[in-house]
Formats: C-alpha cells, structure tokens, sequence
C-alpha cells in the first residue's frame, strides 16, 4: 500500500489497482488539465488539476464505502477505479471545453464507455477482474454504488468544493464531509443522508450557492472562458483544430495551439496570456432584462453580428455569453427520516429558497475590447431591453 | 507594542492602554468565563474564554477602523477600550447566568456604565483621556462608532464564529470576516456593508444559522444549561447566593457553590459534573405544538408542578425549557448600493427566508431523569398538545 | 458507534467500551483538569483539557494498531481502554502539582493500578472482559502494545504536541504524526519507527524542542506554577489540604481552596487569580552559573530563607526555581534499517546534538514581587555565583 | 487599493503601482512557471507558480517595512517594486533551467539589471519615479532595505516555505514568519533578527531542512529534473533551441517544443509525460562514495559514456546526477543582542550542527530505465568506489 500526500485529505492510500490506473497516459493527462479552466486568472492559487481531484474523489469514495454494509472486496475496486477515472472524459480546461467537445461529439465528460474498453485501461481493469461496462456505469451513477460518484449529493462534489476553497481560499466551500459522509447509506438502491446529516447537508448546498458568484462564475472567468471557446471554435472552422481530437489534448497544448495562431484565434490567446482580456459591456440578471434571453442561447453569433453592425465594429470583438439556467440538483437530495425518504428541497426551507435564489446568481454577458465598452454597452441594452435596475437590486458586478 | 499569541487571528497587538485594563481583576475574571457556557459537555474542546473573544474583538475593531476615514486617534482608543471590556458585564458561564441576573438586576450584560466609573478601569480611562460615558455607549451600540462592536453586524459577532468554529471543531463558523470587514464603512452615521461584501454578510448569516441547530441549541448544552439555571435559583431560593452578586462571580466560584450544595442544586451541580444529565421527554418545534407555547414562559414552575402531579413524581425532576422566539437580526444589516441603503433580507433572497428556517430550528424542550422519560413524555405531550410529526418533518433530535 | 468533535483530529468514534468509560466521574474530573497548568496565563487559547486529550490518545492509539498485523480485538480494546484511562492519575492542573503528589504519596500519575481495581472502572472492565492488570501495564508502557502509549516515541506527545499547538496558536507543535504512524510497527516485541518515517521522527524532536521555550518552560508560566505548587505546600503544612487527596481534586476544587484562604496561600493565588504574578529577579542557564545549581534543588526553602536574610526581606517573598535536568527521552527512539535497530541519536545528526541544545534550553529561577526585584536579583546573583554573560550567550529572557 | 485572494496570506492589498506591473507581459509569464519545477510528479498539488509567490513576496515585504522607522514613501514602492519582480529572470520549472541559462548567458535568474530597463516595466518604474538600477540592485540583496528580499534569512525563504508546504500538504514548512518579521530590524544597514526572534529562527532553519529531503531532493523530482535538463541540452545541441531566448519561455512553451520532438528530447519528454520515468540504479550521500565526487560534477557526460561502455547499452540511458555541495546559508543571519550582532550558528546548537546534518542529505543518483537498472547499477557502484553502507547508514532512498 503506498500512500501519497494530498494538502486536502492528508494521506491517500493507493493500492495495486490504483497504482496501475494511475501509470496510465490517460491518467497522467489529467495532471495538466486544470480543475477550474481558467480560474486562476482571478484566484492565482487555483492551479489544481483534475489528476489530484480524482485521488481525492477515490479516497472520499473509500471512506464512504467503508460504512457501507454488505459490499464486497470486488465491488469496492470497481467503484475505486471508477472514482479514479470519473474524469477522464474531461478536455483540457475542464468544462471550458465541453460545450464545444459535446455538440461535435455528441458526448458528455462522463460518457468514457468505449475510452474504458481501450487498451491499456481495459488490460488493466481485466486483469483485476473488473467490469469496464460496469465501472462506464458507475461513473454515469447509473448504479446503485454509481451514485457515490454522480448522484445529487455525491463525492465528487465534496471534493472539489473543498479542494476549490484550499486553492483560491475562498473560505465558503469549506463543507463538514466527514459529517455528510458519516450519515450517508445505500437505502432501497437509493444513497440517501440520514436526518443526522442534514445540517450538513444544507452547508454543501450553501456552500456552492455562495461559490458560484464568488468563483464559478466570476465575471473574469466567464470572460476569460467565452474568449478561449470563441478560439477554439474559430481554429475548428479554420480546420487547424479537430473537434474530434479535442478531448485527448491537455491544457498544455491547446494553449500553444492558440497563442501560436497568427489570426482571430491567435489574437484572442494572447489577449488572455497577457490578461488583456475583454470588458463588460453588459452583464445583468434575469430580472433585468426585457426580453427573454433563453432563446437566443442558439443563435449568438448572430447577434454578435447584429450588435457589431449597429456599433459598427467588427463582430469578432463581441462576444455575448448567455450560460444555461442555473440548476442546484443537490436540492433533490434524497433524505432519510426513519423508513420514508423526502428530497432536501421538501424538509430544509432553506435549500427550498435556494432555487430563486441561486436563479438570481445568473448573469448573461456582452464583452468586448476596453476601447469599444460604451457603444457596445448601449446597442446591447437596447437590444436586449435591458430596464433600470430594479428599486432593490443593483446591476451588480462581480 | 507587545504582542499576543491568538489561536485564531494570529498575533494580536496590545498597547499601552490596552496593557493597563487586562490587567484588571475585571478583565482577568473573564479568563475563567467560559464563552460557550456548558458547551464543553458536547464539545470537549470548547473551553475557550471571554477573555480570548475580548482580544479578538478589539483586534477585528482596529482592523476595521484602520480603514474608516476621520477617526482621530483618541476616537480609536475609546472605541479598542471598549471593545476590550464590552463583556465585563457577563456573569458565570456567560449566557446561562443572563437570564437570572438580569431577572433581579434589571441589566443585561451591556450595561456596564456603573462598573466602568468603578476604581480601577476609571482611573485607567481618565488616565488615558477617556471618557467613560463614551465607553459605555460604545458598549451598548448607542454611538456611531459603537456599531462596530454592537450592531445588526458586529465584529463581536465576527470573532464570536470563527473562534467558536475553532474550538468546537464545527466548520459552519468559518465566516470569511476579512473580507466583510474589507467592505464595510460608516456611511451617514450608520455602519454599513458595500455591495461588494454581500455575499460575506450572507455567509456570516447562514454561517449563524448552521451553527445554532449544531452548537448554540444541541439539546444536550440545554439540558445542563436548564439545570444549572435551576440550581442557580435553588440556591438564591434559600438564600445562598445572592443574586445581585452573581455577576462578580466566575465559572469556577459559582460551580464550587453549586457542587458543594447538599440539597437540591448540589443534586443538579453533581449531576452536571459527573455528566448524569436529565434526558428529553419531549423535544419539539413550534408546528408539532398544539398551544401557544410561548404564553408559558413565565409560568414555567407552575407547569412544572402540573406535570409532576400527573407522573406523580416530585416536581424537581421535571425541567421545561421554552426559549424565546428566535431571531437574525444581522437580516436587517444595512447593505449600501451606492448612495442608498437597503436592509439585508431586502436584497438577499436566501436571508429574506432565513426567518422562518430560523424558526424551524426553536426547540422547546421537558427533560427529566432516565428513569421517569417514558412518564412524563407522556404527560408532556398531552400537556402541550402536542401532534403527531407532520408528513414532511420527524421529531429531530439534535 | 458514537462519534465525537475534536477540533483537532475530525470525528473520533467511540464505542460501547469507550462510551462506559467515559461517562464515569473519574474520566470526566478530566474534563476540568487543563492540559497545560496554567499557560493559559500566558496563551489564552491554551485552555485546553486532559479529557479531550484522552480521546486523541485514543484516536492515535486505533490509527496505530489498525495498520499492525496480528493484534485481536480484545488487544486492540484494552489498549484502547488504557489510552482513554491513561491520565487519570494526574492531580489538579496536569504537571503542576505532579511534584508534590509524587512526594507524598511515590505515585507517578501513570501509576494508576488501583485506582483501575475501584469499582466502577474495574466493572466496565471486567464487563468487557479486559483485565485491569494489562491496562495498568499498557498505562506504565510495560508491555510490547503499551509502548504506543508510554515510550520514548509514543502516541500521547504526538497528540499533546499537535494539541497544544492548536490551542496555544504556536506553530511549532505541527507534527505530521500521520505520517510517523504510519511508518511504525512492532518487530521484535519493540515499536518502532521504519526508516521511511525518520524524517517525520526527526520533525517531532524538533518540535518538542522549540516548543519548550516557547510553551512548556515559558517564564511567565514557571512563576505561576511555582507560586502555586507553594500556595499547595502551604496549605498541606498548614493541615489544610490532605496531600493523599490532592489526586482526586480538579482545577476547580484546588483553585478555589486556594484562593479563598486567608493566609500566605491565599496571598499567593489572589495574585495568580489578578495575574499580579512575582516577577524574575534571577533567571539564567548552566553556563551562567558558577555553582553546581542541581545539588540544591532538595534544599531549596533553606536557600530562599538564606537569600531572605541577605535581602532583609520576608523568605516568603522569595521562591527559588531549579527545573530537573532536562532530558529528551525521544533521542532513544527506535529506527529499522532492514533487521537491524538503532537508537534515532545514532542515525541522526541533529537529533545527536539536540541533547545539549535543549540543556541549553534549561533555566533556573528566582522570583520575587516587583519592588524587591532589585534586591533580590543582587543576592541571588552573588548566591549562585552567576557569571557575567558569555560572549556568545546572553542572559536570556523566555 | 484592489486586493486579490491568496491561499497562504488571506488578501493581498494591490495598490496602482503592483497593479500595473502585475499587468505586463514580463509578469503574466509567471503565472505559468511553476514554483516547485517537476515536484508535481510527487506531490499532486504542489503546482503552484511563481507569479503567487512574487505577490506572497511583496505582501511580506510590505508587512516588514510596517514596522521598520524612517523608511520614505518612495523606498518602500522601490522595495515593493522589487519584490514582485525579483523573480521575473526565471526561466520555464524554475530552478530546473537555472543552471543551463546561467552556462549559456553568464545571468543568475536575479540578473534582471538589463530587463528593468527595457520598454513596459521601465516606464512603469519611471512613471512612479522608481529607479531600475535600485531595483535591480534590491532584488540581488545590495542594499540596505534589499536585505528583505535576499540575504541569509528573507521574506522570500519564509514565503515559498510556507507556500510549498501549503501546496505539498507537508507540514515542515510551516514557518512563525509573523513572529520572526515582528522580531526583524535594520541595525546599522544590516537586517537582523532580535533575541526575541532566535526560537523563529531557528524554526526556518530546521524547516528548510526537513523540507529538503522530503521535497526539494526528492528523488523522484531529481530524476525526472536530471532527465528535462538533458533533455534541453539535446535541443540546444541539436540548435532547435536557442539557449540564449530560453528565460522568455514558460513551462507550456519548453514543455511542448519537448514532447513534440521526434529525437531523444522527445523520448525523454514523453517519458515525463507519461511518467515512465528512469529509476536509481545509485543513489547515495558523500560518506558511501570512496571517490570525490564533487570533481566530476564538470564532466559527467564523459562518466555517463565510460558507464554505458561498461554496461554495454546507450549512453543516453544514462543520466548522472551530482548536485553541489548543500548549503544553508541562513546560518550566517544576524541575531541582534544589545548592541552586538552575531551569525545565527554562533548563537544556536541546533543551527550550528546542522551544516553537517544537512550535508548528510546531499544524494548523488546514476539514473536509467528500469530494464537497465541492474547493470548499470552494478558498474556506477564499481565507479564511485561505494562502500557497502555503514554501520549506522543505510543507503536511504528518498
């Protein structure tokens, strides 16, 4: 048994099994794909990778199946190895690239099932007598185990918020897992928290309510973001990047592919290697706006179009983000009071607020080069008949 | 400069006139002042002081005038005075000893006007140019810059969670107060949050409300809270103690007193020490109830006895503990949007909810001995019409 | 399985056995007896208990024996059962009165054989089948199990160390006890550490070494202390504490004898109680003095009375101070290097050199109130022929 | 005044001047050279860059020159300047391209006279009347106020101590620097550490020393450093890369240009990559060697082919690594006592033993893929004259 160190959980353990997982090109290629895309352009301590936060998801996974009654030697390794590769399936920069991966691929981080049938991973998982159709499903939560992994109140979430807090430091992610995990069981197929592990349970959905503004969807990020998506897509068009291949690159070489562009992708990489990122143009709630925004989620190049023309400036220095609606599925959480099972949403008034309130957390976004900010701010006000703030909110910006 | 070592803020500075008043057997009594009362009985390590939460006060309090503009130098000294003593008003265990003192003394643990033109910290603060008066008011949070220490949303609330989250162990307290404080100014008299520090507010909040279910209420601190306060006015009863000099006492001088009773409070003091605590009969929030319980409050020991003849046990066995209505009053912390000022649960819509899932964490509560729970459950749920748990909510238990 | 907060190690699980334990008077008088004496007076954080401390050793203890081979259950329960019981013979205020204890009545606190053979303790045993005998054993680190109790490397220092540095906010206590455990195991009837845990092994001698001037020896703390072990003295000759009971007391109950007498006694504890403590007008090291100090230290009180004379004062204003010879017994750990053993001073360095370094860390006192400082400080430096400083060392002052 | 979050400081006060410096080309680069070089392929999460660090930097700076007197406005934005530019001379994994950039261009990495003066960052400097020339001389610690940032005990040493073993999870570094700054003081141009701050002192030093070992020798850093280093010296060989442009690269740039080669460099790039790393054939401290090794330290490549020809297998599957000889300079810091200053190993047992402590963990290594470790094993051991280890050292492997 061979232990690494680990600043969240202190030591993990890895056993053969793991060891082996581990030694793998896939895996080694999580140790260049940063776990919050480009975070660290606001929080400079976020340089974390997926390859830590797949150990920290085995550990937690462990610890959790270690309460568990009833599981065997085998199951254990299956569901370890599936913690261990749950994110394999992630592009480089993480979910930066998984819009773009998803809509020419059809598939989603989470969908490994033929990469796990592929040579050296299948090798390894059959050598120790594991299912990859079985582990493929794990991963999905498509199991009953699976839900430790990917389920509304799982350890994949408890891990990366913890691990998202000791890197930026922002103090709100720190959730009492330990707790959580202590009062968590396999009831009916279904994981479910015992009333004792409700408090704690409401502290990781208020944990990744205060998260969101503060980290996962910080304005610099999100422009960052929109920028590096608009650069892949314009090498895609150009066809020096495959979308096809995407998904086995690291963060390492997507980034030299676009710095080392010499038109509008190029552009926009060196723009974010020397932080002379875009400006907020616009960026409101819900509320704010007259129109409603949704619906354009599919047709954004061709309003970039619209607003350029009416700026009268190139489109390629207008970039519109309007991010899907914001789901906190953790409030389906499902909590146990003796022999009856209720989702978190029905027994936490808080968790039932979260819903609205977490609503009011989303911002779409116009940016745009400094120079540009006011006229682009006002033919998309108008365009998206953007009202005076409200009496009791602000067009807050964070 | 001298410096003090804090488990929680670091080193702490302590200057001339902050030397001379810890050094006063007013501010020395409060090392032996529990902060949490009986705490220590769920949290073995919550032994923590009033003395150790004053240092941090005044610590938080500089750190936040550092950055108010037009505060003289004098103004500071008065306001770090008051922080430092703004607890001397505290007896025995802190907020167990509130009620009863305040029952007699008609003061409340702010009032300290009389005690700072006492002697010692009078000659102090004329030494130093300051006025008492002015301390007192600060103490009470009647001036402009005594908001900072008593107000909707104080440093003393600050310092308060994360060194009881320290001591405890419990996570919820981890209040990014940096942050907040970093936010804050006095804006027209009044002490306010800018807009940039309402998630802060909103965590300090929620960090509050997480913390009350799993510290503040935990059925077992009320338990021997209940029977600490019942010994308390056994022995004011049969004149013993007297209760105006409960708040010159400590921990220590009021347990031995207790403990070495030999009637009744020697009864509940031993029980206490040796932790042969009563158990709940009934424990329950304000929806399971059929009467308005609240009406009770100041009838208790006549209840007390109607139960008692019902069990047909001695009415000492039966404890009834009915807290007050609970409140947040940090939800009406002022946030400022540029030039208006708006309450906090009028932006926030999780705070706005906090209210009521506040409510939901009030617990009234009949504990007794082992031996009599099934009895005087009984005769407790008829007593307080009590229904049977609602579909979606089970009698908790913390 | 019950669990329990510590804010240092997370949740420690407790068992039947250990839940027996506990819930007796003698394991929770532990409760009111402070780790550290009275360092609180110098660290306000350091308020710390041997209770919680019980549970850590046990915490520890499991880790430990859960990764060795070939223990059973019921040796893994007495262990167990001995960790949590392993101070219950220490008197009031840990390590302060341990002198005087030991001079009545020859008893260590780790002596605790008949205090197990008592009923309610000697039940719970007997009930889980341990017996009391092994327990005693283990406490005095008699057996091959007990060495992770009582040995020169042993689980108590790592929780001790980690705990007080917790408390008293100092960081040098930061051992990484994780890792020393895991590294350690039991060849040849002796614990030992493996040499890929040597470096950890080295890191807690070090810190024990910079922790002693820092906390353990701190000046501040030994003039309290030795006030009080005299305060104690006092009130025995005077008939008015029986020393043979002074190992039943807590904090409380001594702390309150003391200060309420009106004698010399009471003198002594109404100053620590104001924190009006006798100040150094002698505090000095080997090198300093020109007399062989060590040979006094069984004649102190003729030597205070002798200083007295010289300064024309009363001898009770004078109390002499002369520490033990300071040892590191932690120096004789066990190293494995494949089948051989070595003692961690011949495979270290700077472990080798730590001997004399922390004799040099080595003080002796004479403590005196304020206004005789001067005085006293002239005799007693003349007394004790105490050199001018050496060049390279001067009269430090911790 | 911005701040940023850091998760070893708390927030970190950004004024115009950090500001826009911050926002050049020259110190965006740093956010993409890791701290710690390769010590991610030991420790997951040690990927922190050298740009959080420079502001760690500039943050201790600032706190030091708080307390120090007579320093103008103009000298502390000098030393503040320097701080956060002091390591912008870094080529790409840090140290690890130190030594060829230093053969090739004669420049240290705090050489950075000739890029102070160039275009962005000297019109900065020049905007805020800073002078580059007293940067520059600040930052190679020729000043008086430079002392700060590079002599025997700077704030840089304290930063990435505590930085490193925020990221590696090991706890060894967790340096008192609050205290030892508090303790810190310019004595006649010198910057000295008072009697006060001897125990933090001495801290640091036992810090940087435990952390040696345990990270920044770690063998498995060191090899995979040994083979990137010849894997660069293959490229410049091979004039792919030019030796003279590699301090404007960053980690992603050399990364890529590596891996991407279809050579040797390739080969040893992708073995990183992938971690198929080479394996100690040797590895061993001074005392087991009968030859001084210290001489070949200029020829190793001649050793490598004499090896290979006795081992009978390419050359380049031979990798010697013989680092210098282990120095710590912080033994030579100044402790102030009255009027007399001192080197910090004059004052200090533990200090003064631990130059030969640490020359004890100086390593040589012969490195080689695993199916070649046997042989080549055998004919380094035949080389170096190593002696069967001795009695109370084994040959360790860290």
């Amino acid at each position: 048994m061979k232990v690494i160190r680990d600043p969240v959980h202190g030591y993990i353990e890895l056993d053969e099994l793991a060891l082996s997982l581990i030694d793998t090109p896939l895996m080694q290629r999580l140790r260049r794909i940063k776990q919050l895309g480009l975070s660290s352009l606001v929080y400079p301590g976020a340089n974390h990778t997926r390859f830590e936060h797949s150990l920290g998801v085995m550990h937690l996974a462990s610890m959790l199946m270690n309460q568990l009654n009833n599981i065997s030697i085998d199951e254990k390794n299956e569901l370890r190895a599936a913690a261990l590769l749950h994110d394999i399936g992630h592009g480089p920069y993480s979910h930066v690239t998984e819009g773009t991966i998803k809509y020419y691929t059809r598939k989603k981080h989470d969908d490994v099932r033929e990469v796990l049938k592929r040579d050296e991973i299948a090798d390894i998982l059959h050598e120790h007598n594991l299912d990859p159709e079985t582990v493929a499903k794990h991963i999905k939560g498509e199991t009953a185990l699976g839900q430790i992994l990917n389920s509304e109140i799982d350890v994949d979430r408890m891990d990366y918020l913890v691990r998202d807090a000791h890197y930026t430091g922002v103090t709100f992610g720190l959730v009492d897992y330990e707790r959580l995990i202590h009062e968590m069981e396999i009831f009916g197929k279904k994981l479910v928290v015992r009333w004792g592990g409700l408090k704690a349970a409401e502290s990781l959905l208020l944990s990744r309510f205060l998260m969101y503004p503060s980290v996962y969807y910080h304005h610099v990020s999100r422009i960052a973001e929109t920028m590096y998506i608009r650069a892949i897509q314009n090498l895609i068009d150009r066809e020096i990047l495959s979308p096809f291949g995407l998904n086995k690159l690291d963060d390492i070489s997507l980034f030299e592919v676009i710095r080392s562009d010499d038109d509008y992708a190029g552009e926009l990489g060196r723009r974010i290697e020397e932080r002379k990122l875009f400006k907020r143009a616009l960026r409101v709630g819900f509320q704010s706006l007259g129109v409603d925004v949704l619906k354009y989620r599919d047709n954004v190049e061709r309003i970039e179009i619209e607003l350029a023309e009416m700026a009268d400036i190139d489109s390629k220095y207008i970039l519109i983000d309007i991010p899907g609606t914001p789901e906190i599925e953790e409030m389906k959480a499902l909590i146990r009071t003796d022999s009856k099972m209720q989702h978190l949403d029905d027994v936490s008034q808080v968790v039932a607020t979260l819903e609205q309130a977490h609503r009011d957390n989303w911002r779409m976004g116009v940016y745009t080069p400094k120079e540009y900010r006011d006229i682009v701010g006002k033919v998309a006000r108008d365009f998206f008949e953007v009202k005076k703030p409200p009496k009791q909110y602000r067009l807050t910006e964070y």
